[in-house]
């Protein structure tokens, strides 16, 4: 069998990303073949999340290209949308790129990296309705596509978009076989993963602690979207 | 409110362990109220897992004692077996645990530390039979539950079984609340996650990667259990 073309992965984290953001792409990821995985920050080293310290992270301005860049999301997210720098490696790195990719919240730095414009995507529940600011319009879909923009909804559904971009990159089959690797047979012992679904109780208090961030969020998204009509 | 008692959690690590199977659960476990999460191994430091590497893990040696004690599993698993210090670090920690819990492969290791004797377990489908070795039953259930232990099934598993355990010790709202922030309401592109509902094609793909070290991990389990009837 001849060996396959590298294909070049790349996730641009941030301080404060949310790791299952990233991991669960990063195993599906790592398993399309050829598949040559790197995770990348701008100060490189050890990146931080909930936890869980990453080593030998790469520096972004040391990447050339990438066949498809993922961002993840977190709470982050926030600070990441004022970092101009980060924002203009995601840029750069985008542009060569055949696929433009993220998870959860990561789409709001798409967003504001200005590679949203005009494209429909998918974002974690809570913070959705943000995208319009830079443009893009939110789809409540737990995996968006539009074009070559593909975007996962919040945190898990990373599983289900990493799948769904191993199937438009390598085939169904391959796909299908990772996912059986993966045990992907998933059974929540409850249905309260959307906020349609969720007891109103769970909704109020998810929300409640959400809300503590809200303002700046919004905020932090309004100036970034800013920035984008002045450029 | 009055500040939640701390619960301790240790991640017990391997080399070559796969990430997904603890970074899942980590993400979901660390909401628990009062949680204190600890990623340890043998030799502490730095663990590579599938290419990513993991920094300030802890040593098992150094923890005194957990609440709760989760083995995830891994192609590493074959040469863990083998490591008798920490199959002892894991009888420790399991001695003084309220809950002994492992995902995917990692009930193997369980097994061969001789926690599983007369317990009901789950396993990654491909290696699910090797826990009869242990004196335990293999069960092909996503999580199974018997007495203080839960097991998930393979990788992706450890979300179904976070959430589990969260609903046994915080309640079904607590674990509802975790299952809306990280949006778990899982929508898979193909039904290819378990053996039984796999493509041929599929299952005859993976098994083919499976069996290559699949001599190895048999005689590995062998000898542990061997080894656990002799003790």
């Amino acid at each position: 069998m001849p060996k396959p073309p590298p294909f070049h992965i790349v996730f641009a984290l941030f301080p404060d990303v949310t790791h299952l953001d990233f991991t669960g792409p990063h195993q599906i990821l790592s398993r399309l073949p050829g598949a040559r995985v790197v995770i990348a920050s701008q100060a490189g080293g050890e990146i931080e999340a909930e936890g869980l310290v990453f080593s030998r992270v790469a520096r972004l301005a040391d990447i050339e290209h990438c066949d498809l860049l993922c961002v993840p999301g977190g709470f982050g997210v926030t600070q990441a949308m004022a970092d101009e720098a980060y924002l203009k490696a995601l840029r750069r790195l985008a542009a060569g790129a055949r696929y433009v990719t993220s998870v959860c919240t990561g789409s709001l730095l798409l967003g504001a990296a200005g590679l949203l414009q005009g494209r429909k995507a998918a974002c974690h529940w809570a913070w959705r309705d943000q995208l319009a600011l830079f443009g893009a319009t939110p789809d409540p879909a737990r995996v968006v596509r539009d074009g070559n923009v593909f975007t996962g909804g919040g945190v898990t559904a990373g599983i289900d978009f990493a799948l769904t971009v191993v199937a438009e990159i390598a085939g169904a089959e391959t796909a299908q076989a990772v996912q059986l690797a993966v045990e992907y047979a998933p059974d929540p012992p409850f249905h309260a993963g959307r906020p349609e679904t969720a007891p109103p109780a769970v909704l109020e208090r998810v929300q409640a602690i959400y809300d503590r961030g809200m303002d700046e969020r919004w905020a932090a998204a309004r100036r970034a979207g800013e920035a984008l009509r002045v450029q």
